[in-house]
């Protein structure tokens, strides 16, 4: 169960309105690396997890902070678009700016929530539930977890330098600081689970006796870039096999004869070429 | 510039039909992790390196790889409904056998696609774009291919389990491995980032200096459980440090006066509750 | 800012297993009016809200429980999964009751999330952001409200009787009485919108001097059912005008020349009946 | 079965191209609360209500005349985009004017529709399925209904402040009159149902009795806002209970033992810190 | 504008109900190619077509009796769940056909739409705008229409085959003939244009003067079947060109220096492999 | 299996960096009728064709062109963006050229991919896995396969008229060169499966003889336009039949009594009107 208080985590407040920069912040919000996807990925692998104790607390300590992260910058977009231009014509703009602000809003910020944020990203897709994973292999979900937190940190350190706005700064720089603190744990976390013994370096531990011992070492050279090799993955004891010129293991891939109720093209008589040999089948492609 | 050859890099036949595992295999063709995504992430990823050599490449030798893998799976589902009772009505159904496949085989597999694969996850789900990423930043981009395999190995192990058919069970060994030995891969690459000195820990390892000192090594106790900070990351020198009672750094939060040609619900007159003070304002509550 | 405790809100749980209703209950997680719907509205609304006091803290009241309503739906579906034959084969269905859950099971809780929810419907279509609505207007916004938690209650209504678990009823009785309750909450905060003549009964109360005060009252009888003018809303002083043969009011729909430079077929010298006349127009339709 | 007449219900004759606003408009024909959901949500209804006579003739009614809204909405969107500069590049900019409208304009119109409607909103969002809600139970589907003409009503208010265009604004007008009375019938049948005994003033009016009578009429007070009790809702007779300090009723969230087959991250001789006693597991995470 | 009358364009009514064939069915109502998208696709074409007459006159003609296909099979789909067995329990099954028909059937129809049809199709996918198109060019989309008529045939007739029930199928055989006969008229239409100097046999007719003549007639041989030139396509005066051994044509693909404010890993001093030469750069990425 | 030469099909060299056409030309890339779209509907047939020879081979090659078309248009992007004002405030605006560029411009384009292309469409929509169409059926799939290189060719004739850029137009000059020869080979093709015998002029060639005979002939006149009858298609001795006046060949669509444990509104005592008559049914709408 959740409680709430009317305080933020961090303060956001701007200095000035700016509805352009509204729209670009929808990313943080419901981009596919926003907040609503670490709060969503971080509470539905925290209510799946199967092991109790520190890796499901630092879990659930961390959704829950994630919630308030939604908040602050949907707080903020509300504040950047005050007094925006909202239903300024495109005939009232008077100059380079106020276009350039007209032409790149959202216009979902005004028509639809009257200017506030919307569950969606900055080009107005709504946020959806693929984003997020919960696989109940907290190995591979805390890669995904550290994955998130550097396309999280990526995407604010971009929209950083896309506004000179102090009170926003002063807000994406806790946020950038977040990022990289929920960076640092995932990965601290992935340490811990091989030193408890229970997951290995590659997730899920299981069936690596049984998986192909043949194909698990190797790099196939499938792209003519000349480098492939070149990096120390390829180099040492513990090195990976670069395949100069592999060669398929397959037989030529073909669908197997159809079904004649569900009308594929097909002719029992055809040749290689597809050409019907001897009587031609009907017009109509049902075999019989 | 793209070549194919007929041959299929491994085999992909299974020993019998069996259309509800064919519906199941969809997960790794069109699922959020399935090869259609990895396919897309290391093309964008490749297409949009700026950084020539090593890196480029090995991404785009996996890339050209990760098609031919979508190809096998596509293979194998139109054999695995070879025979499959398509057409079959309900009633039809004679032993809990057939009764299982009725109810559980895609019916978009033989209404859409004729026997064959659809683009598309385990449950009809279509494929998207939102599912890759491809940011530029080498280290938060192999992050995310790191758990991507992770991910689709795991799933793979899971399938695995959910047949006894050999000729499938012989194709997933082959795909557990490659799974294996990208999620290797790309664990090398980004040591290997950090090694030529390109990329550090945190990604981006910009703005590191700028961001939010004070908050950039804390995690903040928000949800009740006591084990929170009993891992490694919360002991020795660099530990993370575990806020037992963090208090909202910000005032409340709160939308700013709203414009009134977007007629939000409002009252300049309203006191703290939202009652309307003195003479009451008209039921249109356009302020004016 | 949030916090959470571990304790449920309601207690969830199952007498038994039951995967097939597992994947039922996924309509209230993430189905259009399941719990992730009802979080994400409340809170949009909330810190969208332009009014201080006693509606915005009832919002965020209500925001604040329904994260722990998923909550309590994402620990009985993992419950009910549990020893869920996940990986038996079609073929391992030994009686209609296994081959009904074995067909009917959503294959991407053990696929995608090892045996638990996932932010999906009951069809595995993940949730998003269009399914909840914040738009500043507090009139039109519990109108949402009031309905979607009538769409909720209605969906738990009938999941209610396809189940004879105790345990399970036990927790959809709890939530049915929270579907009631917040219902007749909405309803209450609408009465008393316009009590506090801040909205009046039509959302919003602008405008509507100005709309067509000639179409504002009228039923256009455009289907052939008899009986549209029935009801007691075709009667009495404040009834609203049936017309029984309503004609268009506008000319013909038609399109603008168009651009020739965008290739929409037309021809200059066409008549009525799309027939060029006198000279042909060459074959490549760009007007010159 | 349906006929069709070149008419339209009402003059959509702009007096000049007004492009950017022709991307705004959008969000009257495929947005969530667009014509094509109102068209849709009432013929799925009409055609699933089991009951005959004055309700569904009132649905049929007002689903035919929904149509006819598309097609004025489409029909002035392609002639607000006559003269269109769509084929002009950024450089052929030569006043701001001219900039706000190449800027904000939707490439789609131009590049997909040559020049006219696209079944999406203002953002390009395609129009789904999910936005219209039937469910055979009319007071839910009521309510739903009057929610979704006071989200279209507002939204058209917003965009009748968003132009200057008398034609514009004259269809507009008609749109709001039109809305107006839309939202006043459903509130009127929703009278109408329960005064004639066929549901209650909740949905649905079974299980009212069953349901949890403990936790129906209680508010918890989960966000620290302090006027959540200050409405009428929390006066009088017929008042909802307010709990000041509302405790969990459950057990903590906690997720079973998992299918060691799945490789959820496990371990049968964890401690409460999830840390494993004695002999470690082996870093292959199956359980044997 | 539009009127209804309440008689279907004909008879839809089963001999029985079938639970499990309602939901195949959805495919052709909500399905890319079902009757939603022909429905929606002729009157977008209609309201966008710019050549007043016959053309248009044949597209709305068609259009309007789309929308009372919707009707036939909502209405079918509705009685084909009449007494469905909606709230049984996995456990009330009895013997496999009830099995299959309890797995196989879609949990929406029943606990979303109370037994009735959803805009969806037979996997729950919801139906979307995208899958319409209206370009303004007529033989572009006769084009699309013909081919929608066909695929849409095409998945009629293996519905066709999946049921047994007399009803349905002399429903379907209605359906089958309306297919038969709209893609002739779109095939006749497409003649039509072309004879009336409208639209040559490449769409659009414009720029093939402008285009690169040089590769406007060769088919690249890029995988290695060896039949790709055995059609007619290759041989005769107007045969395409086939080339053997397609070189490429251009450079090598490479992206451009980056942005430095947007983190893209790079290097100003790297070598071909991507290696930093000389002084190492920094960790943080920022080039400076 | 596949292979990747770095070199490209074509060149694909801008002059000068221009953001807000790329954009637009993501459309080329992640749009319905996109390189992506072709790609992966080309490979999906030809994976799923049941016919070795000339008509697999044929896909197979264009398929495997379809994907280094994607590869040229990526790059172009990527070049297009170079330079581009990605972290330009809006403030920072100097000239209406700037203006509309800032306004125009993808903001994900620079926030996610770092100044590269998206798999999305030019309002970012994400591509997604119903856009193509492999049924088995090859007159289907080639009337598709014709379609969509119409609809591609058609958005990119429009492109090309939307810049100067010489490097641009060159390179899709080849564009509408490779639109105009694949169109021509998928309408060669048709005629070839036709010569073969292998399907008729309508898809699929079954069920011909069993469809209902007495309406496979037939435009029914249901809009009011008075020239669909004016076409060639409805003259001369094969000509479609025009049914002036067509009258409802069904009874009135009407649902089922509905399952009373659903809660549809219904009442066993209901009048034509709906009207409930004698005993009022109580306001629990359980049916007893």
């Amino acid at each position: 169960m959740f409680r709430h208080t009317k305080l933020l985590q961090f303060e956001a407040k701007p200095e000035r309105p700016d509805p352009y920069y509204a729209r670009k912040l929808q990313e943080l919000i419901g981009g596919a690396y926003g907040e609503m996807t670490v709060t969503m990925q971080y509470l539905f692998q925290g209510w799946n997890c199967r092991i109790e104790g520190k890796y499901k607390d630092l879990i659930m300590d961390t959704a829950t902070e994630e919630i308030g992260h939604v908040e602050m910058l949907a707080t903020m977009v509300a504040r950047l678009l005050e007094g925006a231009p909202a239903t300024a014509t495109a005939e009232a703009a008077q100059d380079p700016v106020m276009a350039a602000v007209l032409g790149g809003m959202d216009p979902q910020q005004a028509i639809v929530a009257g200017g506030g944020a919307v569950p969606a990203d900055s080009n107005g897709t709504p946020w959806n539930g693929k984003y997020i994973v919960a696989s109940g292999n907290l190995l591979a979900d805390f890669r995904a977890n550290a994955a998130a937190e550097a396309q999280g940190r990526l995407q604010t350190a971009r929209l950083y330098n896309m506004t000179d706005d102090p009170g926003v700064k002063e807000m994406l720089k806790f946020n950038l600081a977040r990022d990289t603190v929920h960076q640092k744990q995932w990965l601290r976390a992935i340490e811990e689970l091989q030193a408890d013994g229970l997951e290995s370096d590659i997730a899920p531990g299981a069936l690596l006796d049984e998986e192909d011992q043949t194909h698990n070492n190797t790099i196939w050279h499938l792209s003519d870039g000349p480098d492939g090799n070149k990096g120390t993955w390829s180099t040492g004891e513990d090195r990976i096999e670069y395949l100069m010129d592999p060669k398929p293991l397959g037989g030529p891939g073909s669908a197997p004869k159809p079904d004649p109720e569900l009308y594929a093209t097909y002719s029992p008589t055809q040749d290689a070429m597809g050409t019907v040999k001897g009587k031609a089948q009907s017009a109509v492609n049902k075999v019989t």
